[in-house]
């Protein structure tokens, strides 16, 4: 297709410059723009129909999976947050800090949430009673704010938009089950809704959490090569229940402390759709959460039927509870092409007084960028097996080029060699700080996950014996 | 029914101490509960998913009425605050500002938001070029802070959560529709969903949002003769438009300032629903927000095909959609009926060995408190009917009321008497900001809102010629 557009013309090439591809792309299609305080982003509709979407997901499956939501306070003591050692030195950097309001200073300081197992966890301590009022199981949707450096829109801003489950449970068995639960909940979801494969794995304790016993994590491959964390689920053991006196009365008349959890995904799941599906022409959206699944271009939209036919095809996919557009708009058919081309819609159905007269219609797939013909008789089954086949295609390919890029490297030499070459490398790891520091420092990869089930003779980095196998890889 | 139970004894009289069996229904069913910063609010998973089902409805009304959802940041730039000079003066008083954020000064003191108009305005600025580029109707869910001296949980706290609708417009005509049919969405929504007969109109000057040209709300009776100003919807004019350059070049070649409006409504709602519906047993909660809408309450459970037979209704009722429980714990069948109760659960199914022999159950509404017989066959029917019934009895049962304590003053002291009485007052006013200030101090009632097509031969203060016709009351 002739790259004659505009729009396309200035995307900057994803293979050469793919930094500035990802900004051309997430302001050009309208998904977000940057907000007046430095490091903010403005959320635009078509960036928050994908959230919605997300939430929507999402939020079945936090139900289904026994969860309520709730809503806690914004601001937290200062003090609270110091009363769990690691939590206060991962997190006190980047908090933003209310001194004065309603005309005063305030007693005390107050931060913006950057998350809020503190706060969350003092009203636990409240509530919590006895054995019966086990498990806790919440979860709330809110925005958090972390003041980073270097931000870029989704993937890392001083404020964005989340999800963040807070469990308690009775034993640390139970609580352990909830935190592989949750895990695996979220690579259910990115791999059957975003159509990102993701790899999961624990953190090292230099990765982890501030303040868990054990976070887990979902990492996936993005088009660079580069891993982007997507989602964590972390262990807390009694680590925040002793810093917040969550007790319970036992049933053997003991007043013990719960063990807690805690996970959660951000509106950085958008930017692993963008990075993840993206090609040269743009966004390439995964239709369970595109905003809109099917746009309509007529062709000769001013010869009879034309306009009418695209009309009735609109009612009876949009009755079948397909998200469609009939795009009306003065522009030549190029232009509307390569826009909802940019704008990732996985399917576009073109209608001309030719196909009308012929009972058929051709049906373009963003995902490989190909056309068919495709008959009116039976148009909705036909279209919903191919929003189906773009899903499942688009799945199988992004897993086909991770798994493509797993290498594996018996030094420093090849694990820079492999992450240079666009790589996640498997390495072994005798377990020390030293080595994984000295890793960083000279490949910039950092550990994204230890593999389970997999031995190494030695550590890539020491040569001692490895304790572990990890995969390392540049990151966002 | 005899109320010889903890809950029941527990919740102040709602005659004779209206606020403590506020607070008392508020926290002892679980909905809220206080946060650890002075005049914040936690809201608990039954009072959250009061929220969740006042979204949907709202959400869907919005999406039908062309608005998309979109998210703007957080912190607002203390110089934006000041664009506009109204704006400043009623808001500058309330909010809380951040002043340090990732370890240091921040170069600008950046306030939290109390309402966006200023920071989505600036981004509107930026956004619009052309008359194509009109109407921009966007809608946004968050949260806001305001610093109140007097806080209570839903109807003011410090932080609360909303939606704000903001648009733009090419002409005059256009915004001031907007603003009416977003006011008689909120009407309809209000009186639909949750049960609540509004009375709407605009507001006099002193009352209206600072900045507006004209401000329109709906005003709700709460159970003790207090008006509730349950949501707002505004008339803009150019002012924002000014004040933040929102141009756009018009047909004619012309560059022009737009039309806009902003509307919304929050988390009061649910003190709303609890002032207009709640009894001395509790919560009366609307079958439309119910978080269930029907408990099943097993009698002599341990008798066989008790629980099987309740197992088996519950099932039919959630396929058909309806919100149901099925209450399995040990506690007595009276300490059950309390309890729920207490909580509004709209309909009440008791099933015992016997009704089940007979093929029915009792049925038990919660906004009579009467039961009846219902059959077993054809329950969903008449549970869905009983449930459509409920709804429609408590919205008109609550017009009633309302009606019936309209009452028309001539005098300050009938206007004091008819307040005292629980009332709202009709009565003439001249237009003039003293007298509404006299009338506020002598009888601590304010102008709710200004009659359309009334009129009155005199102004209730001063005697001189009515301009208007005013609804005044004690409000929250």
């Amino acid at each position: 297709m002739a790259k004659d557009n505009q729009f396309v013309e200035n995307i900057a090439d994803i293979e050469t410059d793919f930094p500035q591809w990802y900004t051309d792309v997430v302001i050009k299609t309208k998904l977000v723009d940057y907000g007046p305080v430095k490091g903010t982003m403005v959320i635009r509709p078509y960036g928050y129909a994908i959230w919605e979407n997300i939430q929507k997901e999402l939020d079945a499956r936090f139900k289904a999976t026994g969860h309520e939501n709730a809503y806690f306070p914004l601001l937290i003591p200062m003090s609270f947050m110091t009363k769990e050692a690691e939590h206060v030195e991962g997190f006190a950097p980047e908090v933003a800090v209310v001194t004065h309001a309603g005309g005063g200073e305030l007693p005390e300081p107050l931060c913006i949430r950057p998350t809020s197992e503190t706060i969350i966890g003092n009203m636990y301590s409240k509530w919590l009673q006895s054995y019966r009022d086990l498990p806790i199981k919440m979860n709330q949707w809110a925005n958090v704010m972390r003041w980073e450096k270097t931000t870029r829109p989704f993937l890392r801003t001083s404020e964005f938009l989340w999800q963040e489950g807070h469990t308690v449970h009775a034993t640390e068995e139970e609580a352990i089950e909830e935190t592989m639960k949750m895990l695996s909940v979220y690579q259910e979801f990115a791999e059957n809704c975003l159509a990102i494969p993701v790899i999961t794995g624990r953190k090292t304790d230099k990765e982890k959490f501030a303040g868990a016993v054990a976070t887990y994590s979902i990492e996936a491959m993005m088009h660079d090569g580069k891993s982007l964390q997507s989602g964590t689920s972390h262990y807390l053991g009694q680590n925040f229940a002793k810093a917040f006196d969550i007790q319970f009365l036992d049933k053997d008349g003991e007043h013990k402390y719960g063990y807690t959890t805690s996970w959660g995904v951000s509106t950085r799941l958008i930017g692993a759709i963008i990075m993840t599906h993206g090609d040269a022409r743009g966004l390439v959206l995964p239709p369970v959460v595109a905003p809109t699944q099917v746009v309509i271009v007529p062709i000769a939209s001013k010869k009879p039927g034309v306009l009418e036919t695209c009309r009735e095809v609109k009612e009876q996919l949009a009755k079948a509870g397909i998200r469609v557009v009939l795009d009306e708009t003065d522009n030549s058919p190029g232009w509307k092409f390569n826009e909802w081309e940019m704008k990732g819609v996985p399917v576009r159905l073109e209608l001309g007084p030719r196909d009308i007269e012929a009972g058929k219609c051709l049906a373009f797939r963003r995902d490989e960028c190909t056309k068919a013909d495709m008959p009116l008789e039976g148009l909705v089954s036909s279209v919903e097996a191919l929003l189906k086949d773009v899903q499942s295609n688009m799945l199988e390919r992004a897993r086909k080029r991770t798994q493509d890029r797993i290498v594996y490297a018996n030094s420093v030499e090849e694990l820079l060699d492999g992450v240079e070459k666009q790589n996640f490398v498997k390495a072994g790891w005798c377990g020390c700080r030293a080595c994984e520091d000295r890793i960083k420092e000279e490949t910039a990869a950092s550990s994204r996950v230890i593999v389970e089930g997999e031995t190494a003779e030695t550590c890539v980095a020491c040569g001692k014996k490895a304790e572990k196998v990890v995969i390392f890889a540049r990151a966002y």
